[in-house]
């Protein structure tokens, strides 16, 4: 049995042999040529991703060279520091001190001062507090025995880290110490695991603030100093370049349902009626500015504390009013178009509360930017309310032009209906878009009155003196020309 | 001259003395008292703001423990790591090797599984490709004889830091590898102001190496297992919950138009009510929890890769809607009131299209939970879109109403007119809120329908099964049960 089963084996064996030679050998060169292919198709995807990518990048640095400089700037920065410490060996040499401050650099340094001075005295309060604590609880743990030692650290650090990690969620802490919270457990850590002797202690505490010094030193210097972003400006900024894009949508948006609705006038100004879209989804970056601006000392105009949550507060304002124009766009765009005849009778005025509303906006932006008291906005919203008033009463007029002229002969009543309704009477259907519309500049305009007595109130805490008129006409376009340098790239960007 | 001068010196000196004593000496008691009372009223204002302080964490932790477990899951983590080290001192016992371990549980562990993965991998690639670019540059540098050597490594790592720095502002860098491009410049810096062996410099990398993985890996352990909080689950809960508290909202706010408005039930149900609010204001967690998900492995329902995006996308469209429901809410609680009359003939319709309404988002919030397709919606839809037809047929049929009813006997026309305005036509003053919030339920429906278009693309792209009947009704109550408990706490914080 033994050698049958041998010889089928080898029968068996060699069939299998020829048969896999066959299999292997017909297709042979095709997955070379395909895998030649495969590595080509692969090398020319990448270099074209790298293009694209390195296209996009140019793009980025050309549209907003100051991220471009920021990178530069940390690249300075670290130069600097590391230059520090190859030209001047202190203490043991290039080593563990220079690259504490290495670290300190590439951690602390931000974009914007306030981010950078926030990080920079979050870290030194905290390192220094930790580390004191650090060596405290060690220093007590020493005492109570070897045994004992490594448990009672370990219990401190549980604890510690633990606090302070939690310490995070909450909003005082968060605003202010988030940053601190952790480098506060991550220096308890490092001294709580160090095994250091007492006798050397100063030396290693005296040469570790003085790299971190160095370090955030540096930092310090090169942001504040090298084209400088600050977070108040920055604030300031996009408060008073929303209020442009608020006045201009609302205008246009009115504007635009008036003069007839044709595809190619909206396209083109298509950017300037989503303009209050930027208002939309600005709360995010205006509270942490508003956050960053309050580590930030006096510039530009600015001085220390600086009411900066009442520009937040303003923000808030405006978004509210935002949310009308959106619904008011929303409104535009439907499909119920009122007749025209009514359009005509509501046109004038409903163009005179949109400019008079976005008037006001307006005023309100010369009011921030130039930091002046205007002396025009009590007559402005003035005008504004009597605009609405006038809508409200040509509104209250309708009725006359809704119910039919009587006839001049008396004929059958029946009659007198059925061609009312078919010629005279615009079905209040028709009417509601328009309807909605001035309702809804109603609200508007009561909407802007907010942000008038936010930005009163901000005039007032932060002391804007009472304007000249000379000055105004002077300073208005210098400013603008300024304000939408900076940001018009960064707009587009968002939108 | 000199002694002159000397004396009067001398004189002036005696007098200043005497004038200084006497200033002090009179009000001596005076500060002695205000110090001590000012320390007293400093302790007892330290102590009060202590323990408002403890009174508001405790607070937090109680509305929301998943705070407090992720801060005592950090000291865990910590402890663990010091522990590690305690016990197994490996290479040069307890030190420079601890230390980075420590250092990447501090900085990579995160209150969210997918923040913590994303870090750690971005870490864990970034200190790699830095390394070994680092090391590369070092031998280069070295090669040149000692005079380039610093020249050749400052001016690499200026353009490898300005470079990685400047990517962090490309878009699709920043959403994926922004915490990468910290770690490169950091570990590519201390590799390149370290003064390494080159014959030593794989003991180095592989110390270094197994340190940062063994911080890793307790970092993700912990993470993943111990009351994960995971990205996927999160986004999914806000977007149901936001779901319920636009269709309570908008049914709410409809409701009490039409139920009147007593100041009593508005208070009370103001939480339902402004529920939208929570909508306006989610873009930016929403957007951050989907970056961190797509990092997440498969978690409870979803698998990996489960299209995140698109819950964005449905949140997106939720929020157009909340802006509507901002604006009805400004309508409903302004100044003019419509007659009750025709408030009472356009109420049971409104209220219809309200219900259909929030019954379509009421539904979509069931399909996201429980990730079945529904087979009710397009039923759903249907009966929303024949309520909002029903609706504007109404609104159409209105002029009649507006129009006087012919008056039987023919009088004076100027008459007829006077007495029509005066009694049965309501201007169209009054008639403005009501028509508006008839246009913004339209243009509501229309905007839920975009949702139910975006919910029906994600049934699609994660391939939700269609539903059977006794399923949804069994399951339901417990998602709800288990979504409520997660989230209620937290949204109270929001609102």
């Amino acid at each position: 049995m033994a050698p049958e089963q041998e010889a089928a084996r080898g029968w068996e064996w060699r069939i299998r042999v020829s048969d896999v030679s066959s299999k292997v050998l017909a297709p042979k060169e095709g997955p070379i040529c395909k895998l030649l292919l495969g590595v080509k198709a692969l090398i020319v995807g990448l270099f074209l991703k790298l293009s694209n990518f390195l296209k996009k990048a140019w793009e980025l640095a050309s549209s907003d060279p100051r991220k471009a400089v920021h990178g530069m700037k940390v690249g300075l920065a670290l130069t600097a520091v590391s230059l520090f410490y190859y030209i001047r060996p202190l203490y043991d040499g290039v080593g563990g001190n220079a690259m504490w401050a290495v670290m300190t650099v590439v951690v602390v340094f931000e974009g914007i001062v306030g981010a950078t001075l926030y990080k920079c005295l979050n870290r030194m309060l905290a390192t220094f507090l930790a580390g004191a604590l650090g060596v405290g609880v060690h220093l007590l743990a020493k005492q109570s025995g070897e045994k004992f030692e490594h448990l009672i650290m370990g219990v401190a650090l549980f604890i510690f880290a633990s606090g302070a990690t939690f310490s995070r969620f909450i909003p005082s802490v968060k605003s202010r110490f988030e940053y601190g919270a952790t480098t506060f457990v991550l220096t308890f850590s490092l001294v709580s695991i160090s095994d250091f002797r007492v006798d050397k202690l100063f030396d290693l505490a005296q040469q570790r603030l003085s790299t971190i010094i160095v370090g955030t030193l540096i930092c310090i210097l090169i942001s504040m100093f090298i084209c400088p972003i600050w977070a108040g400006q920055e604030l300031y900024t996009t408060i008073t370049n929303n209020m442009d894009k608020l006045a201009n949508s609302l205008d246009g948006c009115v504007a635009e349902y008036f003069s007839g609705n044709e595809e190619g006038t909206r396209k083109g100004s298509e950017k300037t009626l989503l303009g209050y879209k930027c208002v939309l989804s600005s709360k995010a970056s205006e509270e942490s500015m508003a956050n960053f601006a309050r580590w930030e000392p006096a510039h530009g105009r600015f001085h220390f504390r600086h009411p900066w949550q009442q520009y937040v507060k303003v923000g808030a304002e405006m978004r509210s009013c935002a949310y009308c124009i959106e619904a008011l766009n929303g409104c535009i765009n439907s499909e119920n178009k009122a007749p025209d005849r009514l359009k005509k009778r509501l046109s004038n005025i409903c163009l005179e509360v949109s400019s008079n509303s976005s008037g006001v906006i307006k005023e309100l932006g010369i009011v921030v930017t130039t930091m002046k008291k205007s002396s025009s906005i009590d007559f402005l919203v003035k005008q504004m309310k009597s605009a609405v008033q006038d809508l409200q009463t040509d509104i209250k007029s309708l009725p006359s032009l809704i119910i039919p002229q009587p006839l001049p002969e008396t004929g059958n009543p029946q009659d007198k209906k059925t061609e009312a309704n078919s010629t005279e009477v615009p079905s209040v259907m028709e009417m509601i878009p328009l309807l909605t519309l001035t309702s809804l500049l109603i609200e508007i305009a009561s909407r802007i009155e907010r942000i008038v007595s936010a930005v009163e109130e901000l005039a007032d805490i932060a002391q804007f003196q009472p304007v000249t008129d000379e000055k105004t006409t002077e300073l208005k376009p210098d400013y603008k020309i300024a304000k939408d340098q900076n940001k018009e790239d960064e707009t587009l960007q968002r939108v």
